[in-house]
């Protein structure tokens, strides 16, 4: 575990001239158990001290009352993190907990809209009423962010909208421009610089594109130049993205 | 840390000559960060020893690399859960790697259908090609069910349902017999026994049906009598629900 957790500073010290945000997945702290937890409560800590903002992907969603307790962890002194993704299946009530939760802390959420795996089209691209069931999520998450929205036109609830799917990132960010997206999928999932272009608005704001396997891990397990690969990764995503 | 676990091992020790399952909720261990999670792995621990099943409430849900994260931990060494509810936003090849995990563990999943919380219809009860998403998603839960079918007639891959809907719990098991469904929301969220009594099969098989906060907390923090309290609810909640 502590491997673990000094190759999570060390990554951390190594993007941290290329990148303003960290995304870490809770799921890959999770299967390590509570040692796990204690790094990635370690290196949330360590990502704040070295000026990035930090997103906890960690996808969550229940009932309000124990929305709450989620909540609580993420944005009070367990995680500390300054934004968490979470999933809208359980609809408002069971949101809204988040949405507080941010809101007093100063924080935000992004609220699965269009994931960007294969598969996702399976329900989120069902019709309902003329409109894919993705696209009446995003309207409800513009909805939750408007009374957030700040002089730069952004707001507090953004939506995850995947690299992997461009025309609907361009058709989203048409319709909702006071949405910050988080844009997973560019990189090892597939998505180019140029999928991803269509999620930012004209002044240039609007999306946080995140490479993830694609930044920590370009190299082999041997790879004594591991370092320096994780360097050239990080260096070539900030000037594709630029 | 140590009165938490304390308190949750009594519950245990309280409520097994009434209950054969426990559902332990990991929102309220995160709330506790590390020590929280240590405490969730010890609580699992002992419900295996004193002979319960255990279904891990976390509602995971995340594209294949990561969904493949969360299930190791859930059903190797880590939790060692017999069964996760998994929340199915992302489509199919978001859950796969719940299912197969399961399978080689001889474990299950609890798939969200239709929640419990008051304002699950937001996006739930959206109409598509004439019929909810929450009914779409349990036909693909009964075809992700289907292969593993045992002699009793019921299957690994089950389905939340809650009690707070019961005449959609009643045309659920109707249409759906050999999906198991687990029903949150008798007891303290309102539902009654008389609901959830749709929920079982003619066989009387094919529903667990859960009270977490009913059984846990019927008692006022000062009550020197929270013991008699637990075990009373829990007596209560299983002469209901014969």
């Amino acid at each position: 575990m502590v491997a673990f957790e000094e190759f999570g500073k060390r990554v951390l010290n190594l993007v941290s001239p290329f990148a303003a945000i960290v995304k870490p997945q809770s799921a890959f702290f999770e299967l390590f158990g509570p040692a796990g937890f204690k790094a990635q409560a370690t290196l949330l800590r360590c990502a704040k001290e070295l000026g990035f903002v930090t997103i906890l992907d960690a996808k969550r969603g229940d009932i309000a009352s124990t929305a709450t307790a989620y909540a609580d962890a993420a944005f009070g002194p367990i995680w500390n993190a300054d934004s968490l993704t979470i999933n809208p299946y359980l609809g408002r009530d069971a949101v809204e907990p988040f949405l507080s939760a941010a809101k007093a802390a100063k924080c935000g959420v992004f609220v699965l809209v269009r994931t960007s795996n294969p598969g996702s089209g399976l329900f989120q691209d069902l019709k309902c009423d003329g409109k894919p069931l993705y696209w009446h999520v995003a309207a409800e998450v513009a909805q939750w962010n408007a009374s957030t929205i700040g002089e730069c036109g952004l707001g507090d609830v953004g939506a995850v909208v995947g690299a992997t799917h461009p025309q609907e990132l361009a058709d989203l960010r048409a319709e909702f421009p006071n949405v910050w997206f988080l844009v997973p999928g560019y990189g090892a999932q597939g998505g180019t610089a140029a999928d991803v272009k269509a999620a930012y608005r004209a002044d240039g704001l609007g999306a946080v594109v995140n490479s993830s396997r694609g930044v920590v891990f370009p190299f082999h397990p041997d790879d004594p130049d591991w370092e320096a690969k994780i360097v050239a990764a990080a260096a070539k995503a900030q000037a594709e993205l630029k």
